[in-house]
């Protein structure tokens, strides 16, 4: 052949090598069964939407970043998020879905941002949403938080906060300020007090108009810290001004004391006044999960209560919440900081290697040792010995079958241990579940491990 | 709100209702859990890739079917197969993989066909490819009908038929009848004789060029039957007049004695001589699968040898052999002909209903529950009891159990089998196993069903 194509993958887009595969479909299948484990049901909303549906509500940056494009007479357009398909889906299928509905899903979402490190243009969310039709108990705004709990535990990771806060306590309080016609923006400036500070904070709520004094009362508001009984008696303090905040800090102790109930240890769990999520869409209860090790990171699973999940299709009223996490980014960012665990995944559990020409004993143990639940590869191919082996050590397989002439006559297998070098010679029934046991072992470590 | 954008999904876009998304995601489960206990590795490749390197080889009625956009100064290209992502990710990775590479990859893939039932413009693709460097040992040939036979068993499917063929019989034997010039496009007629019947094919082999005695020999060669012995015998009794032809039979030989050494039964495998697969791609052997009872459908599950994976990017030799399910076709079908099994999907295992106010027994209880293995979901919306108990019913939830103030008090918990109607009073200790042996039953239930 002449020229030939070079083979490159689009800057933005992850291609993983199959040991680094393996660790994400792990993380992938932890989060299928803990959302599982909670009742939500799977979806699978396709990638490509008509435009006018897909960009109903967008505007402004997301817009701008959206893969949109014509084929014949139809304007396309790659989804951005979740939400917006979720929005849709439960519009169009109203009366055939059960409320509350609960979903989740795990999709390749696109946007065309800027390349840079750590940054993708397709990536994965992963997205469970709990939609009630017309209303929806706040006692669901508790079970999240348990979820998310659950979640992080089950990878590995524990030294990890979920920081709760409410809308309505900060719209309510800015309202008891006399500043609840900018509500929006001080909501945009003060959820960046981890970013920039508490002087950049309070110089840009002076610029929007804001009195010293009121940008002390701010401050001081949003710097409440303590147990989260603490910080519901001091809330309570500013009580009966506003019906809002009073309705927002009656919001706010249900949650907290909903997550006490869901067994959420205290560590885990905390009220934060300042976490306001940027969207205009969070209407109560807000969440945010930081890695206490690394708050540079920024929020690795965050969300919110929302009053109308799909008003641009739809006048049914869809109250909901829910919490999404970067897939795409948190895997990378774990990848970088080396807290993913090798010893957590194997794409087999034994390598089985036919010593002679007659390879029916060979594929006979393979079959039974598959059908034990134990996933078997064979070596088929006519090399050396040295080279069969290191096969089962390149790609990390925990073990090596060999079936040589002795091992047919005897109707034994010899089984070597490829991470001690032990080997050993008996018949399958007793091989069976000293393997088994070790895999029990292999597939208990969790894929995230932090030393 | 005032003007509302119509929820709708594009035509040739598969979106379910969450009862089928369970039947669909349990097929998926089903052939991940198969294609990892053969020791394949997952891969996801970028569903958008650069127009060059996914347009490297393709062309005809392929390409017009591409959706292909411009991004600023990037000529993008969604994937239209995951054989194209394979051969570039091989070519780009080479010496960071371990030869023979075993992988599998279930994904979307996209390809804007005139829109008709039954034909999708975004469909899943699940496939599995053994790579060679330079050599693959021909038993990887006869290991792959083993997979596919467990895949379908293990979907509850059993009677189907595997039809195995090799080109180099095909091509050799027209050798031998001086037809070599036009191998290719009599493959291509050959292919079509079930669709189109023995006289259309001797009429397009007669337009060809082919004589009436090379069209007779043509028929009465690919009309070969018996069991594969008796077909291999009858294919030697050809032998010594061409190398190809030989070589073509010495393989096909190894692969049906290798399938019967891997336990596939007799009845569900055989030599079909009209397979020919229409893709130039393939150079050995060849497979298709068939449902007995509807061989209208075509083919459920194709595939093949070939020599060169990535010729278009790389000079390296990498010859594979491999197979490829259109799951959401077949999943289509199988839900078109009503045998997707109802019993063997559900979103939770239990409902657990709160009958007071006070919900922290009852979160207890699901707590416990889930820590058993059980997938449960608390009714927390304050709605009339009836209301309540429909909504396991409506989701098919097949337990309920009921916490009020007798539970609460006595420590035990009132468990509804929402199929018998069986309501029974037990501390959970007791309850617990007793669901968990049903749910066992229920999961072992395979997701086609054909009575």
């Amino acid at each position: 052949m002449g020229n030939k194509v070079t083979p490159r993958t689009l800057s933005g887009f992850m291609e993983l090598l199959p040991q680094e595969q393996l660790k994400f479909d792990k993380i992938v299948r932890t989060l299928q069964d803990v959302y599982a484990s909670y009742g939500f049901l799977p979806l699978d909303t396709p990638i490509l939407e008509s435009s006018e549906v897909l960009l109903a509500k967008a505007g402004g940056e997301t817009e701008k970043q959206i893969y949109r494009f014509n084929r014949g007479d139809t304007d396309l357009a790659m989804r951005f998020d979740l939400t917006v398909p979720l929005a849709k889906y439960v519009a169009k299928n109203y009366s055939n879905l059960t409320f509350p509905f609960k979903r989740f899903q795990i999709g390749k979402v696109y946007r065309g941002e800027r390349a840079q490190k750590g940054r993708f243009r397709e990536f994965y969310q992963a997205d469970i949403d709990i939609i009630g039709d017309t209303k929806l108990d706040i006692v669901n705004d508790a079970e999240v938080p348990s979820i998310i709990y659950n979640i992080f535990t089950n990878l590995g990771l524990d030294d990890f906060t979920i920081r709760i806060n409410n809308r309505k306590v900060l719209s309510g309080f800015f309202e008891i300020l006399e500043l609840s016609e900018n509500v929006t923006d001080i909501l945009r400036i003060v959820d960046k007090i981890e970013k920039i500070g508490k002087d950049a904070v309070a110089e840009e709520l002076a610029l929007l108009g804001a009195t010293s004094h009121q940008c002390d009362q701010i401050l001081e508001f949003i710097g409440i810290s303590g147990s989260t009984e603490e910080v519901i008696a001091r809330l309570r303090s500013y009580g009966g001004a506003n019906t809002m905040f009073d309705a927002g800090v009656d919001e706010l102790e249900a949650v907290v004391k909903g997550i006490a109930a869901f067994g959420v240890p205290e560590k885990n769990y905390k009220i934060d006044l300042c976490i306001a999520r940027g969207l205009d869409y969070y209407t109560g209860t807000v969440y945010e999960t930081t890695f206490n090790k690394h708050p540079e990171i920024g929020s690795i699973c965050s969300g919110g209560r929302y009053e109308n999940l799909a008003e641009f299709y739809t006048d049914k009223k869809l109250p909901g919440v829910g919490i999404s996490i970067g897939l795409t980014r948190l895997f990378y960012i774990l990848s970088t900081m080396d807290y993913l665990n090798d010893n957590s995944v194997f794409g087999a559990d034994v390598l089985v290697i036919p010593m002679t020409g007659d390879l029916s004993c060979a594929i006979q143990v393979s079959t039974r040792l598959r059908n034990s639940g134990i996933r078997t590869q064979i070596y088929f191919e006519q090399k050396k010995f040295k080279h069969k082996i290191g096969y089962a050590d390149k790609l990390r397989i925990p073990y090596a079958a060999f079936i040589g002439e002795d091992e047919i006559a005897s109707g034994k297998v010899t089984v070597k241990n490829m991470k001690t070098g032990e080997q050993r010679t008996e018949a399958l029934d007793v091989l069976i579940p000293v393997i088994q046991e070790e895999l029990k072992q292999n597939q208990a470590q969790k894929i995230i491990s932090i030393l």
